[in-house]
């Protein structure tokens, strides 16, 4: 049996029930009208950058290829649909069967993207691929929010490391998800031991206020920690007094201590004082880590402060003001008829209130400039033009059902570092603005 | 076995690694230095309320006796920890028989709160207690944040039933989690069938966009639509001109036609156009379900719209701006050392920040006025005052590591409704402002 990629600390055997009602009903009523077998090809894109970000971050797509691979409905689930009457006899029986067997092709992870990219494509019938909308929605709107944030925190922080310890702010399974897409965001380790145990990401940590607060002196629960975890640990110096604790830190610990971690306060001036502090001591080794409330400008306010590692809680973890992706996945072709060689047509919603979709299958690249540099992410139906060929980011990741795109996850993390240093350079600034590159479309008959 | 209550539709055997590194660094430096059998008391609680809300809303208790429950390290997980090195071998050791032994009490589920409210208290040794922060503090986090937004939109609906149908907007567990929190908080289904398997909430669902686009004629699809599902169904009438499609849907289902709904435009135009027009073609009956992008501020602006139901999906499922409670989990009294017999003292961190902290074992009352409406939400340490011991908060959870408190999750339900219907009027304004009740402080020695 393939594994459920769920950050879970255990295997999961399904997950058929990450849909929503409507998906089902609407197999059901297509099986009845004989259109359900009709080929159909669905894309996953968001209208528009969440307001003021230069780019997004492709995160999560291992997690829906293991979530695909493992979207069963075994007897149990069929039970509860059959006692909720969700849906009838006949799309129970074609239930128990699913099996995707459909083409998936995606950006790649940690790629970046932008308004009107088609981040996902998924081709197959009408029936096997519309049940799949809610579960690859979820992973890729959660993991790309956590990922852009994260993306935004690791340009801030300039090369320093990053450690994530969110898991505390949000659900205890999304944080896992999250510490893996700050992983690809540029993240260098986290606080979540499942997170570590599924992903295999470095985990890091040391000690709270807690265990300050439990010895009768500081310089007891000092001597503890360094007594069990050793000299180059990291002591917590913000429970009463920063200067004393700083002092008596060195006193137990020697100039070999391995770091001061600071957690409230003004951390540029504080971390100023205390680098000053630890080299009067001698301790000029000795790094500090800042942990309190920070965001990408916090850490970017932090530059020149004599900081050694960040670490990143609940603005992480909530997408820095973004929480969720506006991703959606809609239907932008059919067959016109259920024969499996029948021509697909373009399709797409049209009505009020911006939600207009561009209908057919579509292809993405990204135009570079003399220099190298992105300059467009280029949106097109029908033949990909010849200059463009090289540069296209779609990859096959299902052929047939059959998943052919994993990769480790380094591998996002790289791509995403390669895909950032690409961009045009405003493409890092913190500040508001528009996305870093323009989306041209090259629609059939569009003349372009 | 218990069920570990993640929201998922298997059970998860355990809970132990949704935990953060320096839990059990603590663990294993406090074991080596004697300090660790300290008897200790943790609270939950915040320091403030998101900004401009006027009360909190306490969900995921439940999930929190079941993560407590079967917070155990089998060993899969103890091998993880061994080769990792996270901790050494007497703390290996130590886990392998972990079972939390101490108490619990807490704010019921569904119960309103405000800063300073200690909304959980948990009790034993150091060492049993530490563990349990991040697990806790997840599970409180997201899900109050969840079930405070959805008590607004609740309020501004007045009456009308609200559908949660968030799932494709956050991790697809936190989406099962979000439902149950939303539930709770006073919806009144869900899309999700996730939750419908392990929360018996109902699920509700028939179309989208992509099943009109499947046929070749919106009429098609309609037809479809009410063969299989029956007349009562709710259709979908805006992927291409409303009106029309209002006229064709009558058309195909007849009066009967269980209902229409609408997904884009100014909804308080369309709906009043579309009332208009199912009552001319004598659709009297005929219901309108609106579902485009709605938070609480859109529901009210709904208010005199003829309306009957609401779906809510990105607003609800991140809070409503508000995507996490910023509850903390401190020691706030431990004992003068490892003897059972040992006073508690109360604990605090002092630092700059405004991370202060209160320190003692506290209770917690709601004072009523005259009316019998709340006046003040009282925290304390020491005896509870006579005059209000009947109005405590706190109940008990866990007694020596059982869980007591289990509910049926309709009583959070009620309990929500109740508790929300007690406070003054001014509770439910959406318009932002200070806390509905003031918290007072009654701790030993102040003088109260």
């Amino acid at each position: 049996m393939g594994v459920a990629d769920l950050g879970l600390p255990v295997d999961v055997p399904s997950t058929a029930l990450f849909t929503d009602h409507y998906e089902l009903t609407m197999l059901q009523a297509a099986l009845k009208a004989g259109t359900a077998e009709r080929r159909g090809v669905f894309e996953v894109f968001t209208r528009r950058l969440p307001h003021g970000r230069r780019y997004g971050v492709v995160a999560g797509t291992g997690r829906v290829l293991d979530a695909v691979e493992n979207f069963r409905f075994d007897a149990g689930v069929l039970g509860y649909l059959r006692e909720r009457r969700v849906v009838d006899e006949p799309t129970l029986q074609w239930l128990a069967d699913y099996r995707f067997s459909g083409d998936i092709w995606g950006y790649p992870e940690g790629e970046v993207y932008f308004p009107g990219s088609p981040i996902l494509r998924v081709e197959g019938s009408f029936g096997e691929c519309v049940l799949l909308e809610t579960v690859i929605l979820s992973i890729l709107n959660h993991d790309s929010a956590i990922a852009a944030a994260a993306s935004r925190m690791a340009s801030a922080a300039g090369g320093r490391p990053l450690i994530e310890m969110g898991a505390r702010r949000t659900h205890e399974l999304a944080a896992v998800a999250a510490s893996r897409a700050a992983y690809v965001g540029g993240f260098t380790s986290t606080s979540d031991l499942a997170a570590g145990f599924r992903y295999n990401i470095p985990t890091v940590g040391t000690s709270a206020h807690a265990f300050t607060l439990l010895h009768d002196r500081e310089r007891d629960a000092f001597q503890a920690q360094v007594d069990s975890l050793g000299r180059d640990t990291t002591l917590l110096v913000d429970t009463y007094d920063v200067t004393e604790a700083v002092r008596t830190a060195v006193e137990v610990a020697g100039p070999e201590l391995g770091a001061v971690r600071i957690d409230s306060g003004d951390l540029l001036l504080v971390a100023h004082r205390v680098r000053q502090q630890l080299d009067e001591l001698g301790a000029r080794d000795t790094k500090i880590v800042v942990t309190s409330d920070l965001d990408e400008y916090a850490i970017a306010s932090l530059a020149a402060a004599p900081v050694d590692a960040y670490g990143v809680g609940t603005q992480l973890v909530t997408g820095s003001g973004h929480p969720t992706a506006s991703m959606v996945y809609k239907l932008v072709a059919r067959a016109e008829s259920a024969d499996p060689r029948a021509p697909l047509k373009a399709v797409a919603k049209k009505s009020s209130g911006g939600k207009t979709s561009i209908g057919g299958r579509k292809w993405a690249a990204r135009r570079l400039d003399a220099d190298g540099i992105a300059e467009a992410e280029v949106v097109g139906t029908g033949p990909v033009p010849a200059e463009l060929a090289g540069r296209q980011l779609l990859v096959e990741l299902v052929k047939g059902g059959e998943v052919v795109g994993r990769e480790p996850l380094d591998a996002a993390r790289e791509r995403h570092a390669a895909a950032r240093a690409a961009l045009p350079l405003s493409a890092t600034q913190l500040s508001r603005g528009e996305p870093v590159l323009p989306t041209e479309y090259a629609t059939e008959g569009s003349g372009n």
